[in-house]
């Protein structure tokens, strides 16, 4: 008999996603328009890549300070002081890791104890799910409905606390859901954990794709720094998803036990993501935000085009590379629905049930691909949904 | 009253060691010789940097198959047939890490359960010990001894055997030791792991610096591959530590859990670090071999010059960076000695202790610096030696 090796339970309880299943049959169609991926297909900004390339012909590359660069560090420090107000210590309070997905492990990972119970409004981020799981926590989710815009209402939050409630996590701008929460939401949520003695998790790596502006950020609220932890990253915002640089802002308390254990996961973040990182921070305006904007621009040509689809309604989008509109008058699941995409219209999307239960009916469409493409995927949607209407 | 947030008791548990204390005496003293740190001073092979320049200019910098590139496992998966004669399938035996640091958490933390008792000889690379509390599960030290030339013996291994005994884990070759292991040392090993039923982690991260050639792989063995992980990397042979891959070959059965903690860990490791280690698979031996013939002549230099030092012993180095001196002659706790070091000498090492308290008595000495700092080393070492004695 061979050796069985028996696994930790908390680990064996992470449940894999349908998504393995989904690209199966997507590798089998060969000119595939892809509405799935969150992974861009951009080039880096020029100025990026030449200050990565001087870095490599002119610096060994060994490992940094363990809990990243001190002077990104400290430029970190200084632009969430000015774009959001709230001050920190670069040292104490902020951590470099391996993009969002790195701290949101690490922190969850350090903060919760068997038996936790998260609030997690859904959709959501499947990684919110799969972290509570990992740790031995429970999952509470808060439904969010289209016909409230997917704002969540506190009288349902309210409803879901127990005595063992401990955590509030979302992501503003939302992934899927492709919207943000209003400032007026966000300070009732504050209100809210407040009252209620809650640790806040708020995830804004699509800060920047926010329209018109980012929405504010919930640790800069009286009482809630102490709180809150606030997820960033550099991969979305400059396109450089590939060298996996995020960061965690957080109360020194925690983060004390946070960085040791980031540590003992990473030793460092990648040395030459740290240095892309720092090119990102001096990376010229003009070379950036033509790329947001022509995000802004296929996201809304994505919006108008499934808009003119009978039958499918959709919250108006505001922020991300998401939509995430309503298929259920086709009566499929979203799984099937999302597999016939592929297999007949040639457009792969990710059924709305990968970001929790609370997502059958939908399906996520994103805007990562060229515009030519983005085009080809309307016209191949609406003529799938020709057919079956 | 400030808002306390309670920890998770096992992160709660990992320590912080004393480099801090020693890197901060250290930071007060300008002209010191670097003897402690295992972060080479040394540029990547031209080649490599050549590869990695072309690649920042000609693709998106996107984010990889979450358990990577496919080619890079492939590659891998053929060099490990033939450099140690282990067959084993890329896409279900093989991950692809953020280091080996990466590999070593997500292995123990998928395997370990509360209560299990983890085999380390000791002294030991520090993680072996902090992931294992990192686990909830229990450090059983095994003490390695300098007149039998730190190679462990079976008699003292089956002494701490229990009931709940589960894994054995070490390096080979040895950090901090800086010896390898006797081929017959690692099939006695591998007898006793099959007769007790233990999982075997091996660390073979300074496998290409061993003298006069690599050990064999414990997993080659017949009867190990099942129970055995083999964690490797590119940072120590290329001279890449800064880039961050590391991979791991260990059973299909555990691995599938694995690569999805992985996966919440990390999402992917970093593209740039992948398209480095593909670059290395391919880099010129005559841009490599000579790297490494320097650190053998730098630690046979360090070896001699501290032999010299009346007092003191020291098993010969044949592997890794390292030489573990005895210099209880001296009469001070190894924190002391190293802490006077700096001061009075202005040489950094690190105490003995850093690696378990197995090594009171002892210092690591590294050669990662340049050869005129190694050789400046010597003569501050001798100079205090003088003094003391």
């Amino acid at each position: 008999m061979a050796f069985a090796i028996e696994i930790n339970q908390d680990v064996e309880n992470i449940p894999y996603s349908d998504r393995k299943k989904i690209k199966a049959v997507a590798d089998k169609r060969g000119d595939l328009v892809d509405l799935m991926s969150g992974n861009p297909d951009m080039e880096m900004p020029a100025f990026i890549k030449k200050k990565l390339k001087e870095k490599i012909d002119s610096v060994p590359m060994r490992y940094t300070d363990y809990y990243g660069l001190p002077e990104l560090r400290r430029r970190l420090s200084d632009r969430i002081r000015t774009d959001s107000g709230i001050l920190i210590d670069p040292q104490e309070e902020l951590l470099i890791t391996h993009g969002v997905q790195e701290a949101l492990y690490s922190v969850m990972r350090t903060i919760l104890r068997r038996g936790d119970e998260v609030l997690i409004p859904t959709p959501h981020y499947a990684n919110y799910l799969l972290n509570t799981l990992a740790c031995g926590a429970k999952p509470v989710f808060i439904p969010l409905e289209e016909k409230n815009g997917f704002i969540p209402r506190i009288k349902v939050l309210k409803e879901h606390l127990t005595p063992r409630t401990r955590m509030l996590i979302f992501s503003n701008p939302n992934n899927p859901l492709g919207i943000v929460w209003p400032d007026s939401t966000v300070e009732e949520l504050a209100r809210f954990s407040r009252t209620n003695n809650l640790i806040v998790l708020v995830d804004e790596i699509y800060r920047e794709f926010a329209q018109p502006e980012p929405p504010i950020s919930i640790a800069s609220i009286p009482g809630m720094k102490e709180r809150t932890f606030i997820f960033r990253g550099f991969s979305k915002t400059y396109f450089m998803m590939g060298l996996r640089v995020g960061y965690v802002i957080g109360p020194a308390s925690v983060m004390h036990h946070v960085r040791q254990l980031h540590y003992i996961l990473l030793l460092c973040p990648s040395t030459l993501g740290q240095f892309g990182a720092l090119a990102a921070l001096d990376c010229p305006e003009e070379e950036i935000k033509p790329l947001h904007w022509e995000f802004r621009k296929k996201l809304q040509f994505l919006f108008k085009g499934i808009m003119e689809i009978k039958g499918v309604t959709c919250v108006p989008p505001n922020g991300t590379f998401y939509l995430f509109p309503n298929f259920s008058h086709f009566g499929m699941s979203s799984l099937d629905l999302s597999l016939k995409l592929i297999e007949e219209a040639g457009v792969a999307t990710l059924p709305g049930t990968e970001f929790g239960s609370a997502g059958e009916g939908y399906l996520r469409l994103s805007v990562c691909a060229k515009m030519g493409q983005i085009e080809e995927g309307v016209r191949r949607l609406q003529k799938f949904a020709e057919k079956y209407s």
